[in-house]
């Protein structure tokens, strides 16, 4: 049976991931902050030490809280460059993705658009996709593709967290909605059931129509 | 019965794009060159005039010849301007997408990173893209999708007739080997199949790893 | 004495850009739109038929009306092809730039975030973007760079045109002011003066910090 | 007066601006890697602790070895992120920038096409880059533009170590040659000599027509 690992797959987007592949046969491991926090170095090498091989890997994980930028400690820097990015490249750097396998990263709008609020995601989500772009490269060989999703606005409790009215707010999308975790659990879904591999080094824009860029 | 409109739906990815709509019950339309020719404007306005409604609209058409700046002549401009940007216009102000429902268009990944030989494409699908991203804006209120797919080397008829060896330079490609038709019409299939709709007013590059920029 | 071209030099940024180039030394020739209308492929044949060596070529124009999607006519799109697009094209193909001269392009923010109100200039600036990035390459070789500066909100009568009230206008702006074109033309004479060379084949946002995206 | 300080400005681009605005009379202040090294935060905490007030700031720091993702190790990757992203945020936390004044930053290239064997410089100099597209916002109401320079391949020493045989490579670049410091000094100093300050959150890729991307 087919193994994926869903980092922070205990609620929100990387919970209906891991569901969307357990409905397509996966065996699934979910790890909650309690297993893994990746904002701390040695939970990530206690976890890491064992060795795994997975087929499919998700990379995901709550945001920050929302501050200003001179009001960031070094100690935050420090906690979230471990969370959104350095626990990420010890994870890749040590567990095994089978050939033919997947690795998605949900990343954030802000990695384009980058968001004064959210001033520390804005920033390690791009380091980190950096790194995952050219790690996309050499993984293409084992026809491995890395497909970053970059969502907008989800339904999750870390958006009911970040925005006060968000009945009010959704008025202002596009879509006159949120995203949800769901569409995205799916969209993951797709791919691999189908076993569509050429869309590999890219990131999908997830945000209702929301952003302002072209391309 | 749902009802499908691809254009240049008799061969490479239009036909795979509609080969597998039709597999998940979509009543689907399909235009050659000869039906419906977009370099043509009369041809455009003979086919948009008998109003037709269409759930999933696909934008699609074959590339222009490779040529050198210097030698393209004005009526090749109109022509390709007329095949790759105002047909599409045209046809997009008169036939009714039903509100759910999708356009997908259809352009390359010269979008993103122009190619010399190809600039006639890299421009006019430039510009269409930009229409494409302003309208998914409008059509969100009506809940629908509008995805832009960015292929990178796919192997179609068009892609041998460009490239010399395919062999040989499929070697330098991430991936060893170009992309199949089948792996966007699948693509396709997977986000109307799933009613993914917040997948929208972005560009989807599908390269196999093969693209320069981080997003 | 070097020769400029600055076509679009009898107003707005155009007229800037002459100004400042004299005021250097160059022999400027202005056009304005009397002169050569670039929507007039006539104008633009008669224009080009002399043969023009100049070192420095200033591609410059006014822009379309705003105008809904669904309300511009076949013959308005072919107009503001010519006008932003095959009209400029055409005069590439025929002027010599001299050895180690300069092409500077003035487009517009929405080639690369588009406007739904000015939805033409999105398209067809983004397609000529595309033609002369492809361009920057080929005259490299010569030691003459290709710079396209895209202005954000600039002090022109256009700009004026566009928005209602500009003085309620400029508040929303992160520099509380729209730009001035004498900025855009020092920076144009900085560059030549200067003789910085090493710039080429890249966009210049001119945009006052407006802009969404990082890059 | 006017004051200005150069970060890493002994040698290489640093040196270049600020010979440059040395030569228009600014008050510069160059610091080598041996009075403040970025990548050690006590030497950082110690240069912003005398409350300077700047006129125009340049952050500049060499780049990390190159090195293979694998063989990065935690130790390399909070060095290098203290020395490209959080000593630099902890400079802009303190040092007070006057109003009408200037922040320029020296990236790279590879923020946008980030580099395998640069990866560690990729992820990094991407986080500064949105930290600093961020602050280019708040910093706008004081009249302070904050321009991010990326350059491509300059003659430094810098380049000469990660290039084994500059003669040989320079020819499959577009100009045939590397940039020069002097243009991207003479370009910084173009901007403050002439007042341009509506070129502000954006990135002027400095690359010699090399870049693949049209914007």
């Amino acid at each position: 049976m087919n193994k994926a690992l869903v980092i922070g797959g205990s609620r929100g987007i990387g919970k209906a991931i891991a569901s969307s592949l357990s409905s397509i046969g996966y065996d699934v491991i979910t790890t909650s902050k309690q297993e893994l926090d990746t904002s701390d170095l040695s939970s990530v090498k206690n976890f890491v030490k064992n060795n795994m091989e997975v087929d499919i890997l998700v990379l995901n994980t709550g945001g920050p809280p929302a501050k200003e930028f001179l009001s960031i400690s070094e100690e935050e820097w420090m906690k979230y460059h471990n969370q959104l990015f350095l626990g990420f490249c010890m994870i890749l750097q040590k567990i095994k993705i089978n050939d033919g396998g997947y690795v998605f990263l949900i990343t954030s709008s802000v990695i384009k658009e980058p968001n004064p609020r959210l001033i520390i995601s804005s920033a390690y989500r791009s380091a980190f996709a950096s790194v995952f772009k050219i790690l996309s490269r050499s993984y293409a060989e084992k026809n491995i593709s890395f497909i970053n999703i970059a969502p907008g606005l989800i339904n999750t409790d870390r958006t009911k967290e970040l925005i006060d009215n968000i009945e009010e707010y959704q008025k202002s999308l596009p879509m006159k909605r949120l995203g949800e975790p769901k569409e995205i659990g799916d969209f993951v879904k797709s791919i691999v059931e189908n076993k569509i591999k050429y869309l590999s080094g890219v990131v999908i824009s997830f945000d209702g129509a929301n952003s302002n860029f072209v391309f």
